[in-house]
């Protein structure tokens, strides 16, 4: 664990000098990652040159969704069982997209509330979704997912009505792991809340990228 | 590994001198396993004794709400971070809750559709959620959850029609990573596939306990 820390402080400056942002997206299998991502990549590719690492198990179907959508530079990076993504697994997949004529890479990593929160990818931000169907008592269940979140973004919440999700206890649980975490209410069906994420993304990037 | 699986088989004949079924329920974060796991109580309580345990991260709030909805004897587990339940664990926690008077052991593990499925706790069958705002490709990307599927209970049917999920899509997905996986659609809310699930356990367990 150490040793993907040091890694990670690795990834980080080889990011500054290549002048690329890197965010990590982590939440529950079906959290809609990829959704969120299109839309944020139809956002912000106006301004930034934009390069996705799809990692999963198993299936190549969100590499082909994002490129699909989107045309942007993506791999599909396939983890072997594997139930989050070390360092050494970031560091290769940059390698292998390539940061070369990028500004800002997104990892859209395991589906997974548990194992991906464990290790630092050396990314800039840890971009986490919780999906208004797993219920607003998710961080109180998962703990470390939540204080290494930078943003929350709560995701499909035209169904909130349908479902037993309450906002106010929702910000007030995820509060209870991370006071500093900035957190969004988005649907990327109906676009609510997206351009309010994809701007502060944007402010992100920009305090970092010249 | 090979250890958990010596423990394993040290449960289940134990499990078979004590006649007591036990149930591993795996899933996703917030796929439903409580509600579905207390409707079930609800009906296969009026013939069998059921203890519960719950393991979780963090939290009480599962055992605190399925004992409080079916009044059976339940145990809250956490695994200090874990993100899956060892035979060891589950052997304590059997041992905890206690198997005298008990026909029937419901183990709700963490909510987690990859490490979980690779430590067999020494139940007599996993039974697998999948929820519909999950989407139905959940098989292709975690493989492993659903080969090791005795069955699927595909949760909260009834806002299929709001999602992008197709019934046919699921079982042919879930078919691609176990044929032998028996497939039940349910929705906790209205009922719908509730007692079919419950009548195919009933058959399950009365084939292992007197």
């Amino acid at each position: 664990m150490s040793r993907n820390n040091e890694r990670a402080k690795e990834v980080r400056d080889l990011l500054r000098k290549k002048n690329v942002y890197y965010v990590n997206i982590m939440s529950s299998p079906g959290a809609g990652k990829t959704t969120l991502l299109t839309k944020l990549i139809a956002s912000l590719g106006k301004e930034f040159r934009i390069g996705v690492i799809e990692a999963d198990i198993d299936s190549d179907k969100d590499a082909l969704t994002v490129e699909r959508e989107t045309g942007v530079r993506t791999i599909q990076m396939h983890t072997g069982g594997a139930c989050h993504i070390t360092c050494q697994m970031s560091m290769e997949a940059l390698e292998a997209l390539g940061t070369d004529g990028l500004d800002v890479i997104f990892l859209e990593n395991i589906g997974n509330l548990v194992c991906p929160a464990e290790f630092d990818t050396g990314s800039d931000m840890n971009l986490v979704l919780l999906s208004v169907p797993e219920g607003d008592d998710k961080p109180l269940k998962y703990p470390l997912m939540f204080e290494v979140a930078d943003a929350v973004a709560v995701t499909k919440l035209d169904v909130a009505p349908i479902f037993d999700f309450d906002r106010e206890r929702a910000v007030k649980n995820i509060g209870k792991r991370n006071k500093d975490a900035d957190v969004f209410f988005t649907c990327a069906a109906t676009g609510e809340g997206v351009s309010d994420l994809a701007d502060y993304l944007k402010n992100r990037i920009t305090e970092k990228i010249k």
